[in-house]
């Protein structure tokens, strides 16, 4: 297992030259990017930021939402992102149920779909697709892909180094049989990222922005690491929290503790 | 299948006197009742109340909150209430962590264990323990029973007879195991009720209060409505939905609205 990486989301607030610089000077090797941030910044110079710092671009979020009209057009444009920004790993976040169906199944297939007509464009890129399960209360509006199991068997008919899943603790603490699917996952050489945030409650209104740091949480984080280590994982542990309250407060305080929960959780 | 039944939660503010009379004037067979509720107006007079009226019980929700120091007590109470109101269910909501546990395993196992000591008391009252697993979005504060699957490992050390499950479309409709799940439930003779609510976003603060008449969300109704029939269950059909637009609402108009939404999932 590498070391730590800061996902931009967990300081979304803190512009990426500053992110940059604060990551160097926490010694800290990785950064995982978000394409509006990076859209946002000019994906040339943004590139240039990143790779000029020495910093490694562990993943891209996110494409997926294979649920919008445009999803074709939009994963190439985002798999042509990663590419240049030099990363190998593009998070795919499936997307939910179209509107007004009701058919979880035929969104989840759709999904299969769209992973199969993305995989040339992707291998053609350097770049990998990582399936991440949300967890089931993103079910209908963000993600029909609610477990591991769902996205192996997604990826099951790719090659490994062309479709990956992501391991996000805060989506998959719940499920018993998770272990057994992070074996599984480690098997089939399919671990593309391993993500770190905490479940605490209450959930917000929309519960997007729920998420606590690392070691604030219910969420055993150490037997996650232990069991993703176990596999021989060899990428990075980025650290990816949305919370309003995370947010608010300054980078390098926000980074510094997300830096002591991956410790705790890796020791 | 039997008929349509009115959980009292779906109309929280409709005095129990005056449900009772709606549902009997609505042709409504069978209702479903809260402890809380029930305590309030008096266990021996709401029992008097929907005995003479002609109703049936189909179920007292809840017991369980197995993480409470006084769980045993307060289960055997729960027990005896359900008896004592002439249903020969009682739903079991199995309660989350322990304060500042992360330990989800050992949690599911002290489930186990206290069903386990209650079992004696509910045979002998001649009531059902019904494991309801709940959305996984519950299960660090409310219930860490987050999968059919789960439930029934947990009620299989026992008779059928003493201890059920409970399918509830809004816990359970992100699953795509669940399929196989109500079918072994049913061979197994497991189903102790059937609860329909709907699935809308976005979620509220908390999430508890987000549930949808059958009807409104994301759920395939007739999908779940019928995999219960072709198991051969023959208990009641509950429309149970927290919403505090649902509970602002006068209760004639939510039953009509209830009985509209369970009578499409059933055609």
């Amino acid at each position: 297992m590498k070391s730590f990486s800061l996902n931009q989301a967990t300081t979304k607030r803190w512009p990426l030259d500053e992110l940059v610089a604060g990551c160097v000077a926490a010694g800290v090797e990785a950064v995982g990017l978000w394409r509006e941030e990076v859209t946002d910044y000019g994906t040339e110079k943004a590139a240039s930021l990143v790779r000029d710092s020495g910093l490694t671009v562990s993943s891209l979020c996110r494409g997926g939402f294979f649920h919008d009209a445009g999803w074709y057009d939009e994963n190439r444009r985002a798999i042509e992102q990663a590419h240049d920004l030099g990363t190998d790993t593009l998070v795919l976040v499936s997307g939910g149920l179209p509107d007004g169906s009701r058919d979880i199944d035929g969104a989840r297939r759709h999904v299969g779909e769209a992973i199969g007509a993305l995989v040339p464009d992707a291998q053609a890129a350097g770049v990998r697709l990582a399936i991440e399960p949300l967890h089931p209360m993103f079910a209908s509006d963000r993600c029909v892909v609610s477990t591991l199991d769902q996205a192996l068997q997604l990826a099951s008919p790719y090659p490994a180094d062309a479709v990956g899943v992501v391991i996000d603790t805060y989506h998959l603490w719940w499920d018993d049989t998770v272990w057994d699917g992070i074996a599984l996952a480690g098997q089939e050489n399919r671990i593309a990222a391993f993500q770190l945030a905490d479940w605490i409650t209450p959930l917000p209104s929309g519960v997007l922005l729920g998420r606590g740091l690392p070691g604030t949480g219910a969420i055993d984080m150490r037997r996650f690491a232990q069991a993703v280590r176990e596999t021989g994982y060899d990428g990075y542990v980025e650290v990816e929290v949305f919370h309003e309250d995370v947010w608010s407060r300054p980078g390098p305080a926000v980074l510094a503790e997300a830096i002591a929960g991956y410790e705790a959780a890796v020791a």
